[in-house]
């Protein structure tokens, strides 16, 4: 065996390191199955808006534009200045061509303000419906909170879901968290989760589709834990930690966007399945994996969400094909 | 001359302070009249949520219940839990009996996120685009933003504006700042105007419609200096400073929450309208009405915002009676 990485460590019994790379690869195929059976369809196309000059936005494109070549997707990557963005995305949002749209974030950034309400947030709403690849603009976030899984009456048109917290559902469905032996809706039922961050882009969606499955969710912020549970958000006991909250987690996803913070590898769960969305990673996980027995650890999730981004190209042009050739704008209506 | 407050201090020539309640009181008549006019229909009501215990909010709130209920107009105050306020707001977006909706903000306040998309910001585009007193849902200003004006196809329905925006707008239109010769959309043609704050909620919008009105405006926020002009935006000169803007400007908004920030007030052009709508005063008002001949100067423009939550409200009454009555959700298409 050749000494390198993570794995040449002493894992505790039954532990292991989950790759991104490697989860994705049937969404991939199935992805690829899909594009294959348009026939005579121009394939899907994704249109990327680059707006600023963060090496890590630019990583994040260039694994998007390798993927799509992969599978047989369109991507084209516009680069822009942010003053010009709005301009162009509104001639995108009308491109009969064009069959999904991205922004890479941050454009402007968090600026002070006077009680919210920042030019990115306004951006991520300014994306039409139709063609929202990323599922987070307020008409989706909206629909996902009130657990509405539908666009369309006769329930054949899904919804699009934020990517990176439907990469982290996908993960945890491909590592059999999800208990497929009951019904679409109930497969976490009995579960506890931990989800460290609540913000609108990814840790309060990965909590509503958790808790919309039917876990106890801890949704953990700066200064303050709240409980989700389908339909309904509470508050713990007084006095409940966060580290009582992560001690009782069967998983546990980390999305605090700090190089600083860190959760004690030692209060994670015996089998718990931990989750790192944030580009710094918030555990050491050398610690967690040579301690904590059975625990299973994903420590970027990138490729996990490309591959999210394509099912959600295609799920567009399933759902809304003629709606974007006929340069249809507005909301459809959710049911 | 008795001697109290300002007025008592030596005035520089042609300067004076401006009264919101004054000013106001024409737009609050107008309102009286249209109540009056409306014939057996009941009165328009307000539902205001207040889900802090923010002392600032709490008498907003209390001015309004007094001016609504002088006017003719029912206000409603209902008092949530900050979790519980979700679910109370889409109650109320389908009772038929509310014409108009508002959140006091801040509810979940600014929270480190990732990337941006605070609670706030889903809650505000939250609001039934129907209900939507404040016009601060996305739908609206994304409809200022392209300078659309009306909902409807026969130019019947005006949008809803941004409350606090509109009474800048309306305190300039009566001091004549306007030039009523001029055709609508060209009223402020040749005027330059600098806007201290670049908010979704306050700072674009005033720049947005100033521009929308013919004027350049620069908008000035912590980091940078844009340059708005009707559908375009720009980038001053290199080395603009802040200082030079202000110089410049024969109107001069102030937006800043921050209390140590202070424009200098020698910087203020002769003539010009200087209107603070911070909660906190953004320039020495004394040394301003002292020093800079025809001046006038509006220190706290609540009292005109809670005139255009009226006007406001009046207008959804107009517009959306019928549908709100039937229970329609979604959003009106824009044109």
């Amino acid at each position: 065996m050749q000494a390198t990485g993570v794995e040449e460590c002493a894992l505790a019994p039954g532990s292991r390191k989950v790759l991104a790379e490697e989860l994705a690869k049937p969404f991939r195929q199935e992805v690829r199955d899909a594009v294959a059976a348009l026939e005579g369809q121009p394939p899907p196309k994704l249109v990327g808006f680059l707006a600023n000059r963060d090496p890590a936005a630019k990583k994040y494109a260039t694994w998007t534009g390798k993927a799509f070549e992969a599978d047989g997707l369109r991507f084209e990557l516009r680069q822009v200045e942010e003053l010009e963005l709005e301009h162009a995305l509104e001639a995108a949002n009308k491109d009969p061509d064009i069959d999904g749209i991205m922004i890479y974030y941050p454009v402007f950034g968090q600026r002070p303000s006077f009680h919210g309400g920042s030019q990115d947030d306004y951006l991520r709403d300014a994306v039409s419906p139709y063609k929202d690849v990323e599922g987070l603009n307020h008409y989706y976030r909206s629909a996902l909170y009130r657990n509405n899984r539908f666009v369309d009456d006769a329930s054949a048109k899904k919804c699009v879901l934020p990517c990176t917290p439907l990469a982290v559902i996908k993960t945890l469905e491909s590592l059999d968290v999800y208990d497929s032996q009951l019904p679409v809706g109930n497969r976490m039922e009995g579960k506890v989760a931990a989800v460290i961050n609540r913000s609108e882009v990814v840790g309060r969606p990965v909590a509503a589709m958790l808790a919309n499955d039917g876990a106890t969710v801890y949704s953990i912020d700066i200064d303050n834990i709240y409980i989700f549970r389908r339909g309904k958000l509470d508050v713990p006991p007084a006095g409940t930690s966060i580290e009582e909250a992560v001690q009782s987690a069967d998983i546990v996803v980390l999305g605090v966007p700090s190089e600083s913070y860190k959760v004690d590898a030692s209060l994670i769960k015996e089998n718990a399945v931990v989750i790192n969305v944030s580009t710094y990673k918030n555990i050491d996980e050398k610690v967690l994996l040579a301690q904590r027995p059975g625990v299973r650890y994903m420590g970027q999730i990138g490729k996990v969400t490309v591959a999210m981004l394509e099912r959600n190209l295609m799920r567009l042009r399933h759902n809304f094909c003629q709606d974007v050739k006929a340069g249809k704008d507005g909301h459809p209506k959710i049911v």
